[in-house]
């Protein structure tokens, strides 16, 4: 631009699109002090150009054509703002071979399709960053690409999905269920009319991609990772987990063991008093443990246009600046020569375990279920049965809570599968992780 | 260097100059990918060369020569590890002089003598690091420079010395005194012999000086920081606290306010279920308020050598890389023209306060004390008084807690001024103010 500006090309109007807007527009000093040079909207690619749009959108010019403004000359940078594969795929190949650096905060797009596009990035040698894609404001990509580069990273642990742990936090509080839960995050805006890739984990599962390349250099397709999503943990669970002193959390998680790297997302038991534990409602937040550092944790907003918008627009100051593409050279992601690590077999994860039968309260039972989990190695750490009460009719089913010590998940699912074949036994039984 | 390796110069083998070699020598591949190229220690600065090394410092070559190895040729980096502000000063500006970039983790040094150094460093076009400054291996400089650089930062509230919140977690958790607390932080090297820096909150003020710099552009003197040390938290307080939901924490805040930066560094009430509540041991965190992303928060291990290892040589990635040189020319901390910021005066500073008076048990004293903080349009949230039992004589003094709503301190300051004065109230009553 004539007065020295770093021109964007917005792609999108959505949350994400208008949160960007709004910040470049509201505050034009600020960023460009930051920045070193002012940072102007050349335009913004949208379905309908005849559609409202809100105070700050609509000073931005708009178009259809995604093509003319990519290639527009004074377009530098290009911000994908589009979410899912495509179009966002296509555009984001268009503006690297039209000489743009990119800007994302499409966790799906670089989990589906990062050895494409970063390998294009390089080639061509554009830079490309994505801080926005992996728990919203938090600057985790900076903290793993940058702040920790000294370490090896051992393990991350994360809770990366805010709609997930809205409706986990809602059930644990209020003590209603998943389905009132789940309700009420609609009613906030907290979750989606169709909250599928949410609740089943997909979009966590994303996002772990995401951040085993960032902390192990692997290329994992989402695909692999073995996941259950938070729709099926009774309201019970989180009751006895708080009994014994824990909560319920859906975590991605990536480790590295002698076997490979251990990936999964699970909903897992959290020990209060532990800082993973504390991260409530919509926010977000990553452990990740440094073979150097030690433990370390990162928490934010993980979604929503403003949060989003400040890891977007600083990624743009960093891509401004030149520092981004320093960033972009030294991690070399998503490389086609990269480690092609396939997550270690879930079979051989090792944890502590909590266990929920429904048993027939009857003698003998109990001690049948011990020997089941001896016979096995898995020894037990706490157990919890309440008194059902003298109304109770004599063999009707209660629950019996049992917290193991740590057990290999194979055994663990065996003796599960025995278990549950015993006729005093109402399957199937619970069975949840617990973080350490 | 002849293969085109960055060479360090080491000034200091203390605990993290240890560190900073114990790492660099025994991972050099990893260092080398990482910087793009190898990184090899030239000589390390001692004050006794002959003195034997531990097992990773033996292979360094050392020197009594500051000058000389400085000025070495192979020499492009110096990394300052003596602490405290002499000589450290003087090498530093020696360095800069001499054409070479520096990495420190010297908060004393940044705090008292952060304008002249960066001032020479600019003259020069040399780059300063300094992650290691504040918080150990937390990147929470990389935090509040870059990732949260779309931000006008609204407030800061760290727990920054690892010795003050193992003494508070060891009071609390096993409700044991100051003395005691602070003996078994001594046995297990969390405290000096001479712990009177860090618990005085002297330590907390020099890193709080740093955080004001880089989240306000604040040029503030460290002995303009109002500051309460923590030897002079009764342990019965942090068991009150306790029963009214709170921890205790000395806490460094910098907030922007309307009467301009509130800096203070203070015990405070930090409520149960929030992170920072959950920050135990001598485990630092930064939580960090932004227009654009809201809340969000930074952990880990505050001190030590390897801690302290991972921010330093990250920095020294970062230096080697050429980013580091963009980040100290885009945030132009401690200009000479910069922000000087005079704190807001503490008596401005609003807040809930929790306050407990030693009254006579006597009709009329509850409500001598609330007519005292009425007067003041200070109310009451909660009080707490034990029934103090029927072995106690008629009189015999006994706690009274109050928690206050929000406040100002000028007010309750006033208001305990006069109920200390009262002859039912034995003085002096305790004030703490509560993180909200």
């Amino acid at each position: 631009m004539n007065d020295g500006a770093a021109g964007v090309a917005l792609l999108g109007l959505g949350t994400i699109g208008t949160g960007v807007a709004r910040l470049l527009t509201a505050e034009p000093a600020r960023i460009a002090r930051r920045a070193g040079r002012p940072v102007r909207i050349v335009g913004a690619l949208v379905r309908d150009a005849g559609r409202p749009r809100g105070p700050f959108a609509q000073d931005v010019a708009v178009t259809t054509d995604a093509r003319r403004l990519i290639e527009d000359e004074r377009v530098s940078l290009v911000v994908e703002a589009l979410g899912g594969t495509e179009p966002a795929r296509t555009l984001v190949l268009e503006a690297l071979a039209a000489g743009k650096d990119v800007v994302t905060a499409n966790k799906a797009l670089l989990a589906e399709h990062g050895v494409e596009i970063f390998g294009e990035a390089r080639r061509l040698g554009r830079a490309l960053a994505f801080e926005g894609s992996v728990a919203g404001g938090v600057p985790i990509v900076q903290a793993l690409g940058v702040g920790l580069a000294a370490n090896e990273i051992l393990s991350i642990s994360a809770i990366v999905n805010g709609t997930c742990n809205f409706i986990l936090t809602s059930m644990t509080r209020d003590g209603v269920g998943y389905a009132d839960a789940l309700a009420e995050a609609q009613r906030l805006g907290y979750a989606e009319p169709d909250p599928t890739f949410d609740v089943d984990g997909t979009d966590a599962a994303h996002k772990l991609a995401i951040l085993a390349q960032l902390g192990f250099g692997a290329n994992v397709a989402t695909s692999s990772i073995p996941r259950t999503g938070i729709d099926r943990v009774p309201a019970a669970d989180l009751r006895y987990a708080g009994e014994l002193g824990y909560v319920v959390k859906l975590l991605a998680q990536a480790k590295r063991t002698e076997a490979g790297l251990e990936l999964q997302v699970a909903p897992r038991l959290v020990r209060h008093g532990t800082p993973l534990a504390d991260v409530s409602g919509p926010y977000n937040a990553i452990r990740v443990v440094g073979d150097v550092v030690g433990d370390t944790l990162f928490y934010g907003r993980g979604a929503g246009a403003m949060p989003t918008a400040s890891a977007v627009v600083g990624d743009i100051i960093d891509v401004v600046l030149g520092r981004a593409a320093i960033t972009f050279r030294a991690l070399g992601l998503w490389r086609e020569d990269g480690v092609r690590s396939m997550p270690a077999p879930p079979a051989a994860i090792k944890s502590r375990y909590y266990v929920r039968f429904t048993i027939a309260d009857r003698p003998g039972v109990i001690g049948a279920i011990a020997q089941a989990l001896g016979a096995r190695r898995i020894s037990i750490a706490s157990v919890i049965q309440h008194d059902p009460g003298d109304d109770a009719p004599p063999g009707s089913p209660v629950p019996l809570v049992i917290m193991t010590h740590a057990a290999v998940q194979a055994d663990v699912a065996a003796a599960l599968d025995e278990i549950d074949r015993l006729d005093v036994v109402h399957p199937p039984s619970i069975c949840l992780g617990v973080e350490d």
